[in-house]
């Protein structure tokens, strides 16, 4: 069994903070050894991707500190701990399975009496099956046409991610011949959401589908009636245009209501969904089965990598640690995600989710108080629309915030035009090549609103494109650098109990059991 | 003239610094005192909106405060100077005219021999004539039919602030019969974003908008090429569906590649452009010129208020100094914006740019470096989908995040359902009015992990509806308090010099002009 101890307790972590601003990132970049930084802090990632750290305010005195935390904080055994079956989770005194859902890294996991790989993997053939059967024509609409749009109905992990996922690779399969449904998402509780996603679609030609673990999601439900009356005032029966995916457990898993039901379980948080039905009935409906175990099998390639105890070779942990330095040592409050790339347009979304109610935390695993910051702020947009928005902050503002660059050498649609001797992916390669070094080395000019401080740290994973398998990988990477940064700070990440209690004040104005402030505010906004 | 004066030489800063930490919210909002609070910490907006700062960490005390930094620094004086065409923005030397789109606040501004208002006003109307005979058919495509889709090309100000104001009046607009074409955005030099745009319209139908200010903006120019050569390969004539936003200067504004050319001038940064002709074309050719003029007409009243000297009447001055003292008394590094309507979906993204493309700075309007810090990083999405990303952060991190709510009465498609006794628009407001107190307010538990600290400031702006006039008003209210608050760092918010290093990196490598660290990762990008 693993230690569980808080940061501010390890020796390693006394040793780390002693060498607090040691590196000089301008001076590290500058010349010849700006170049060998660049080859060498460099770790192998799926896919041929890899994590480059050479723009990071650290070097090899430091890596090897942060190696040294890693293993007085246990990280791969607790690690090792959760993929076998652990109770993980212990707020809510459950196992974290999500890494199951694509690969077995340790023993089989036996929990309410089944050996749950062979669940997740069930799952995933049922989806398949049905998916199958929907491009095939089998099952289609009451006037046996086919569906031709796909709309998912679920909020926070049940949005964010598949939303996110297949928005990355809806022009890769376009351009790659496997594209077979248009999606659509519906989330918020705000009428408009659906109404607006409602005026877009053909709804004699979509299948919806309902995603809620509990199957009482209140925005979720209410939106499935929104759907509901639509498709009965279009004279459609709604229980032959939509599938659940729910737990076994709940109201929605043997209803009449649906086509179908597939199923996740309590093991897989929202926000670590994306592997499991919640994200594979949706895209296996988009781009066919085929895809989405591609998608499954670059993460489960890049989860092998999580497991190894050399800091050098473990990208996501190594990630991790540089980002709990600039966050606990060098007292940084944020990290920008910046993937250039349009597709992981809303990808930063999805890890902000991730990140932020995972890590959001002020007590251990043990619910007392931590003496120390833990999870930082997470935003970005996708290069180069954030170098016309808000990098002029990054370079010139007086905080500094930690960069995480994402960059492919080809694009995905295979189209492309020469400007002034250059394709636009040359261009944007270009770019982001740019940004780095002008964060690192800045420019010296008298005129200090001309000036560059440079010293801005910043990684990027590089790849050559942005594949199912790499989508797969970058996702694996980020859950487990968020894993690991948990376990760093000696926070338990899979609960989010700082949602619950603006659930509760809300049905209370809805019942009107309210007062003073909460009443006024009710009265404001006419409730 | 105004006195440019650093915050911290000011006597009325050193007094604001001395009530840090004087009010405790939690115990403020609590009981009767909590319902005065929110009954009378309220400012009148234009539209028969409001400013509500109930649940601040501000007093009548500090508010007092705060009025005497906004006469000191003096704020009102310094946009009257604005307004009436000083060179405001002394970085590149320019006036400083977005408010003059709108409405004339102050005296006639005579620059490069016109009158700029006329100026403005004459290109609005030239637009209306051009989207009228676009919506009536006298301009067409080649087969004398109507153009059903208009696209922007433009990136940074000429992509956010118009596609967010899009977004946010599509469902309006649809609901209001005044819905006319389509629009869709290219921004990103990345080839799969203007690829992916174009696959999923009819460019047959399409009228493709270009702006860039200069001219000569790299992937503004290179997206048009993009366009060109697919129109080209459909057999289309490229400058018959094509029109230019640019300044009277540039080599677009008289080629005859374009329909027609709209202006602008260098006296509107692209990040306040969204009134000028860089919305305004797009915007009118959408809605139609009168839902455009109605935008305007609201963000002008909207202007008027932020000339009121009293702080308690003037919403964008008292919202900027909240935002000051919470920044630079008590330390916060970040501001979320959180809209409670799907509309303003992309509104946050906007203000990010709006914001920190401003206010990101480290010297002063004389070039000497400030010893205080500036612009926050700004974020946002939209509630209720916020609650189930990031909010367990915001509720129980270990940092503060000072909130903006934005909440509407009423939703714009005028379509909802009743579901445990309430409409999704109630369960809406419910929800703002929930998070505004469980924020302030918190609630103590035993359990640790189920404990809320409360103290978490907020403010909401509430209207009825969100339609084009509110809109404006909104936009008018974030960028008067952009505005002050550059006063009140004494920077100069209107220049961004921290974009033009990348840009001269980027250029150094797609010439292959690159050593060191550059030459490697141009490299590793396979540049």
């Amino acid at each position: 069994m693993a230690n569980w101890k808080n940061l501010d307790t390890l020796a390693s972590y006394k040793a780390l903070e002693s060498k607090k601003g040691s590196v000089d990132l301008k001076k590290e970049m500058s010349g010849e050894n700006g170049a060998k930084r660049v080859k060498t802090y460099s770790v192998p990632m799926a896919c041929g991707m890899a994590f480059n750290y050479a723009a990071k305010q650290v070097d090899d005195s430091i890596v090897d500190a942060l190696g040294e935390l890693a293993k007085e904080a246990e990280l791969t055994e607790k690690f090792a701990e959760l993929y076998n079956g652990a109770v993980i989770n212990t707020g809510e005194k459950r196992l974290v399975l999500h890494q199951l859902t694509r690969g077995q890294l340790g023993t089989d996991v036996i929990a309410d009496n089944v050996n749950k790989r062979e669940f997740y993997v069930t799952q995933q053939n049922r989806i398949a099956e049905f998916a199958n059967a929907v491009h095939a024509g089998k099952i289609a609409n009451a006037a046996g046409e086919k569906f031709t749009t796909v709309v998912q109905i679920g909020i926070g992990g049940s949005d964010l991610g598949p939303r996110a996922m297949y928005l990355a690779l809806e022009n890769w399969a376009k351009t790659n011949g496997c594209f077979k449904m248009e999606a659509k998402f519906i989330s918020n509780v705000d009428p408009d959401d659906a109404a607006g996603v409602l005026r877009t679609i053909d709804v004699a030609h979509s299948l919806f589908v309902l995603v809620s673990k509990s199957g009482t999601t209140l925005e979720t439900l209410t939106n499935e009636s929104f759907v509901k009356d639509t498709l009965a005032k279009a004279g459609l029966d709604a229980s032959k245009h939509m599938i659940a995916v729910t737990s076994e457990t709940s109201p929605l898993a043997s209803s009449k209501d649906y086509l179908a039901a597939f199923f996740m379980d309590d093991y897989i948080g929202g926000r670590f969904s994306s592997c499991s039905a919640v994200g594979g009935a949706v895209l296996s409906l988009a781009f066919g089965p085929e895809v989405f175990a591609k998608f499954l099998a670059g993460a489960a390639e890049e989860d092998k990598l999580a497991t190894n105890t050399d800091i050098r070779k473990n990208p996501a942990m190594l990630d991790a640690l540089i980002g709990v330095y600039e966050r606990n040592v060098l007292g940084y409050p944020c990290t920008a995600v910046l993937p250039y790339s349009q597709a992981l347009s809303r990808f930063p979304a999805h890890l902000q989710q991730a990140d932020m109610e995972s890590n959001g935390k002020t007590v251990n695993r043990f619910g007392e108080p931590v003496n120390y910051v833990t999870g930082p702020v997470i935003f970005g947009e996708p290069g180069t629309n954030g170098q016309h928005s808000f990098y002029q902050l990054l370079h010139q503002g007086t905080d500094i915030i930690p960069l995480q660059f994402i960059g492919f050498r080809n694009n995905q649609a295979g189209s492309d035009v020469v400007i002034q001797g250059s394709t636009s992916q040359q261009k944007l390669c270009a770019n982001v090549a740019a940004q780095i070094v002008a964060f690192a080395c800045g420019k010296e000019d008298e005129n200090l609103n001309k000036n560059f401080q440079g010293s801005r740290p910043s990684s990027i994973i590089v790849g050559d494109q942005l594949t199912p398998e790499a989508l797969g990988a970058l996702l694996s990477h980020f859950e487990n650098k968020i894993m690991f940064q948990g376990f760093t700070w000696n926070v338990n990440s899979f609960d989010q109990e700082g949602v619950q209690l603006g659930k509760v004040l809300a049905k209370k104005v809805l019942a009107h059991e309210t007062e003073g402030a909460l009443k006024e505010y009710s009265d404001l906004l006419n409730i």
